[in-house]
């Protein structure tokens, strides 16, 4: 299977636990054997038992590419947009990386997929033979349908020409009101959910009547002089060989707490006491401090270091305009190399907690209008300061004034604290260079 | 007017913004025109604009008194039981504290009240009545009977001879329930509130009826060796002089969250948000961090250092036992030469933020089992490091192997961000010198 994931959007309707640079792919909230998977972790795993040689691409934005090489290694695909365009792009982009750069034949199907809906295995089983269908040429796109089960005004709707396992689509419909959607499962439509499959050269020709490009490189490069529009709109409207094919198994969207909390195994994740007189109370905590919830009825607390959410769980989903009006810096990311947590903010310093994955190093790099300090509490490694190499283990204190070009480099985890001086300190204060060594 | 103030108990019924270390009496959560202050802070505020010239102690032990001046300066007197024993010792400790330390004649009245009752001015005027009145000396003992404003299960009562404003007493009733509080309350019954003025001669008097001592030094060395009695066990119980004074003003005891919030002026301390769908919400947060509230009634929400509640208003009354199964160790304190705060805790290391006022140092000290590593974010002063005086300000490092002996003095207000590195870091690690300049 050639699968291209969608990884999109900045979820803050899951805020504390997302923010501008965390997705809600990315939080860690799904139990495992030992511990908590992501959405695209969880994804990524299903997909490999299913089919352990899928071809898996991630079509995202260059903010995500740190986060999904620290969630799922160096094993997948990224085509990750160089600016935000919309879906017709994102995908012809991501095609053309599988057959330019992959190397993947252009009579070979690929199964578009976003990376968010809360399933199990039987849905990409249901993929595999989406894909098969695609093979046999009956269509130039064939769609997955899900089964509603309730008249939902959240999605837009496929109306089949059938009730067959495979049928042609009639036609398309927007996101209804509930008394047209009641009206659309009596005809026996099927929600879309955004999945599709379809044969490498159909969509690079539908590209090449648009855009002019020779190949994935030539593309990216100009990509910033496309015009945002969507696949739907570009494509599946003008497309008259589409077919359809049902899938009844589970298939959720987790995009309010209301709708994660539902997913999740037990109530609480991280330090947190409920009283017995809580109930359907979830906690989810990523700070080091208890929560402890008292009396509550379907509530849910959200905590990490960017805030703390306490929400009517119906409530939840109206939360974003009130996450847009905080003025909060960035607390937390997860970086290709590990992760940082801001520990302390003062006018005229930060103080953050750096720790590298073992092998991993940061940007040489350097800064205009901050001296920094590091102090190793954990882990071993080597620095580079102005070229000059260094050893380091924990104790060891490194002062760098402005100016001054540096990086670390873990050989075993690596924890450190940074002390950032200075009057203008950004995250925008960063110049990077080629190691010379 | 002479007053003792008892300031005792660790209030986890107000945690997290109580801990083993700070009692409810010092969170700052009562609006002032430029910021909040505590209770301690308040009821000593309102001594003095009822009597500047208040001669004022505060009978406490020895964990308080480093916020008690953080909080009040050192301009207040401070008996600190040596250990804990019970009402009867703290109030002899304290009562020849001020006739031998301070040099309060035997003749004058004292005033003893505890320090957390939420109170206006006409409280420490009618206090001011009571040592009028027991300077009369037609009783032994003057108490201050509080007028219920319901039957209330959570009080002692008094029961007096007439409902004149002052009237002798009939007897004492231990905390009834409501029914029993009803029948008192038909009886013109008062609340005891633990407040009563005597001559410094007679509590002396009485203590040396059980305790063999020559004065307040004799009484703090011996002070281990004392029995646990509580004062009125030991005095009021068999006192035959005794008189009450009535009080009708305010006096509301904010021994919880449900009280404590119903005597706030805002909805919300530090940062938070409630949507239009909260009511009767409470938010005091002392983290740097936004909370967010949705579609609540009725609950408070606390954040500090130490953890998170959220708690149903009712329901918060009964918190304590939840808390103490919370293995939290102490986030910050308020030390007498300013506050610390942690921000990091790993294996191996702890990370905390030191601020110093301006003029204090810390103890000379060194430690065992840790290195420690200082780099100033903020304002000037000097370290001693083994006996070696050095200059500091912002961006300076100061490193400190075990056993290296060093403090900190501050000219300006001082931040230090605090490094700790070993395996066995402990608070009990700690070995203090004079200072060798």
């Amino acid at each position: 299977m050639n699968i291209i994931l969608l990884s999109g959007g900045s979820g803050k309707r899951l805020w504390p636990l997302s923010n501008d640079i965390r997705s809600k792919q990315f939080i860690k909230i799904f139990k495992t054997e030992d511990g908590y998977e992501s959405m695209v972790q969880r994804v990524y795993r299903q997909i490999c038992s299913v089919d352990k040689n899928a071809v898996v691409t991630v079509a995202t934005s260059k903010a995500q590419i740190s986060a999904l090489h620290n969630q799922l290694g160096d094993k997948i695909g990224i085509s990750a947009e160089p600016c935000r365009r919309d879906t017709f792009p994102a995908i012809v982009l991501a095609t053309s990386y599988l057959h330019d750069v992959q190397g993947v034949s252009e009579d070979e199907v690929v199964i578009v997929c976003p990376v968010d809906p809360f399933v199990t295995e039987d849905y990409f089983k249901a993929l595999y033979h989406l894909g098969k269908q695609a093979e046999k040429g009956e269509a130039n796109l064939v769609l997955m349908g899900i089964e509603p089960t309730y008249p939902s005004e959240k999605y837009g709707y496929i109306i089949p020409a059938s009730n067959e396992e495979v049928s042609d689509v009639i036609t398309f419909q927007e996101k209804p009101d509930v008394k047209t959607a009641e009206g659309y499962l009596s005809r026996g439509a099927l929600w879309n959910g955004g999945v599709f499959a379809y044969k490498i050269s159909y969509v690079l020709d539908q590209a090449h009547k648009f855009i002019d490009f020779r190949d994935y490189q030539d593309l990216y490069q100009t990509y910033d002089t496309l015009e945002k529009i969507s696949f739907d709109y570009a494509v599946v409207e003008n497309e008259k060989k589409i077919q359809v094919m049902r899938f009844g198994g589970q298939w959720k969207d987790l995009g309010t707490w209301n709708t994660l909390t539902e997913a999740m195994e037990g109530e609480i994740i991280g330090k947190g006491i409920q009283n017995e007189d809580c109930q359907g109370v979830h906690i989810i905590n990523e700070l080091g401090i208890p929560v402890l919830a008292m009396g509550l009825h379907d509530v849910v607390i959200s905590a990490s270091p960017e805030g703390i959410l306490v929400s009517d769980k119906e409530q939840s989903s109206f939360i974003k305009p009130f996450v847009d009006s905080l003025d909060q810096q960035i607390m937390f990311a997860e970086k290709s190399w590990g992760s940082y947590l801001v520990l302390d903010v003062e006018q005229g310093s930060l103080t953050i907690k750096i720790k590298l994955n073992p092998g991993h190093y940061m940007n040489y790099h350097s800064h205009k209008n901050r001296n920094e300090v590091w102090v190793v509490i954990s882990g071993e490694g080597h620095t580079y300061v102005d070229g000059m190499r260094q050893s380091i283990r924990v104790g060891d204190v490194i002062t760098m004034e402005a100016g001054c070009r540096h990086t670390v480099f873990a050989k075993t985890e690596l924890q450190l604290i940074e002390v950032q001086l200075g009057e203008e300190i950004s995250v925008h204060d960063k110049q990077k260079y080629e190691l010379e060594w």
